[in-house]
């Protein structure tokens, strides 16, 4: 920390990326969520560049970004105004968390769930509410019933991957018809119901989706929120006094092109919600517990070990997972869904470590036995 | 405004890009400062895509963008660790503004600057402290000294494009050793000198740059900032707190390329100078006055005609400057050096503008004379 750092900024303490190891060859990477398949054709396509298409990198892109904006909301059959773009659904909270902090400061999310959003509560000086998920780590609709300050949750919920149904979340709107309800909807197309269709008759609600998971663009940086014109009008004010050119030509390009291929993208979401099925019926014979899931990935816990030591296990197989060293949850691991070929080998390398484990406690057993 | 936004938006008036026309092919653009000249060859390069470069787009970006920052830092001679990049320097500025606003508030910078200094401060509920430029549109180091906040010099400034030496840079720095000085350089690669050179003694300089201007990638959005390494830290905290993965895949390989080409980056650089001073020297001819520039814009007025006119008179020509309605350069238009054709083109509608002008004066002249 420098000498000029402002003071509210001292204990701030920024969120944590997933690993991104430098040489992902030899890896298997099932750590952040992304998609195991390629972006659509035609993302490859259009990145094809002629040198007079390279050269338009001269020139500032389009700070609306009318083209990438306009493709979003022609496939939700919205507006364009109800619809803004940011470069990553993660500037598109930011700015949420920004302009929709109520006057009493007050911001209500699971306990368990994203965890940036305690990050956006510091680093904007807002109250953090977490709200607790029952026993069975669902989220209760009606915990926040009445809430005093805006709410945000993700649906599906991350890293439990359990989704609300769209009557749950359109209680929580008519509960609260006077605070905003902000939809994080990263995971929503591998099994789960938007809430974009309760636009209609609900000013209160903002949905915000990205397409670093279902469209495979993670690497190109693309968010979007939708919502009532006014609720975008405010986010899009907040974004012309932060970084009004957000979105680069070559991302708006990409993204254009990836809502386009609605059949490559149903295929592709299809495929991972196969394999996750496929993956939680594996891991269950294998004695894991394994949450209901509706996103690219699952929640699962051994018996036989702890989160932490599951991870561990499979880093030294150079398979990379998701580990919280939080309370509640650190029996578990999260495991982003890969192709099938991946996920086999997953599986071989979680049956190794379960017999590695039971070999030594049969040892241990037998020690002791001696001892005793 | 919907009811959710903070009251503390309420007045928040967001900076207003320059116009990005949709169909740019039929006009001659001048109003962005972006360079005429298209990115380095190698950009054009490594964006033709093979199919395998295209899938990696499926997964998150570096969030350090450590090739990216370390070919920055090899460039400048400095360590990785004081640099960091953002998406676009008006990000970084962003980050700057909400990590160093002083405790008591106060931010220095020129009365005549980049217009969006007062945007962030308003944003992050800052005080901007705005020092009136000499008559002759130059900063006065001296009314910098003893500053009780932080200081932001664009040197080049702009729109004036006039500069500051480095000796004059580095008086204000001594005369503020507790104060972090901003020094957002643009500009500086068409004449102006750095203040890198001073990073060594100074742990109260922060320095910003683009890729948008010198290396020909306003579109790929990257901005950078050099400073001691505690400073780049607290920068890095407020990334890591705001949207970590601020960078994507694209403008990180465009970025490196762009700044390994040392010799087409002076080869620009040196043809965008060439034409400024013609380009200077043939409006003076015109009776307009030209601010001395060090940027890749000229500043310019005529004794003709106000500044308002010239732009719209322009504008019916298809050609773009930027003109600026406020108090003390309301004369002037600010011109970006296109290429020699375009500065040609520029001349040849001065010349028609200045004609139609002269004879309407006449036609005027004598009707009053007529009537008299």
């Amino acid at each position: 920390m420098s000498r000029f750092l402002n003071g509210r900024y001292g204990g701030l303490e920024p969120y944590t990326p997933g690993e991104q190891p430098k040489v992902p060859g030899r890896l298997i990477k099932l750590n952040t969520n992304e998609n195991p398949y390629p972006p659509a054709p035609g993302v490859s396509k259009v990145l094809q560049w002629d040198p007079e298409t390279a050269e338009q990198l001269k020139l500032y892109s389009d700070p609306e970004a009318a083209e990438l904006v306009g493709a979003i909301a022609e496939y939700y059959g919205l507006e364009t105004h109800q619809v803004m773009v940011g470069n990553g659904s993660d500037e598109i909270l930011a700015f949420a968390f920004m302009a929709f902090q109520p006057e009493n400061g007050r911001i209500y999310f699971p306990e368990i769930s994203y965890s940036f959003y305690p990050v956006y509560c510091d680093i904007f000086g807002a109250k953090g509410m977490k709200v607790p998920l029952r026993d069975d780590f669902t989220v209760c609709p009606s915990d926040y019933y009445g809430a005093e300050g805006t709410i945000v949750i993700t649906n599906p919920n991350a890293p439990t991957g359990m989704a609300l149904s769209l009557g749950e979340i359109e209680s929580i709107l008519d509960a609260n018809r006077n605070q905003l309800v902000i939809i994080d909807e990263a995971y929503v197309d591998f099994g789960g119901e938007s809430a974009v269709s309760l636009l209609d008759g609900h000013d209160n609600l903002l949905v915000v989706q990205t397409f670093s998971k279902s469209r495979s663009l993670a690497g190109a940086r693309i968010g979007f929120a939708m919502g009532h014109e006014d609720v975008i009008a405010d986010l899009n004010k907040i974004k012309f006094s932060f970084n009004p050119y957000n979105l680069n030509r070559l991302s708006i390009l990409a993204g254009r092109e990836a809502i386009k291929d609605r059949e490559y993208f149903r295929e592709t979401c299809r495929k991972i919600i196969e394999t996750r099925e496929s993956l939680a019926a594996e891991l269950r014979e294998l004695g894991f517990e394994v949450l209901p899931s509706k996103a690219n990935f699952v929640f699962a816990r051994s018996g036989h070990m702890g989160g932490e030591e599951y991870f561990e296990a499979l880093r030294q197989r150079n398979i990379i997972v998701r580990y919280f060293k939080k309370p509640k949850i650190d029996d578990f691991v999260r495991i982003t869904i890969g192709t099938d070929e991946e996920m086999k080998m997953l599986i071989r390398a979680t049956k190794e470590i379960l017999d590695e484990k039971l070999r030594q406690e049969k040892r241990e057993g037998m020690t002791k036995g001696e001892k005793s």
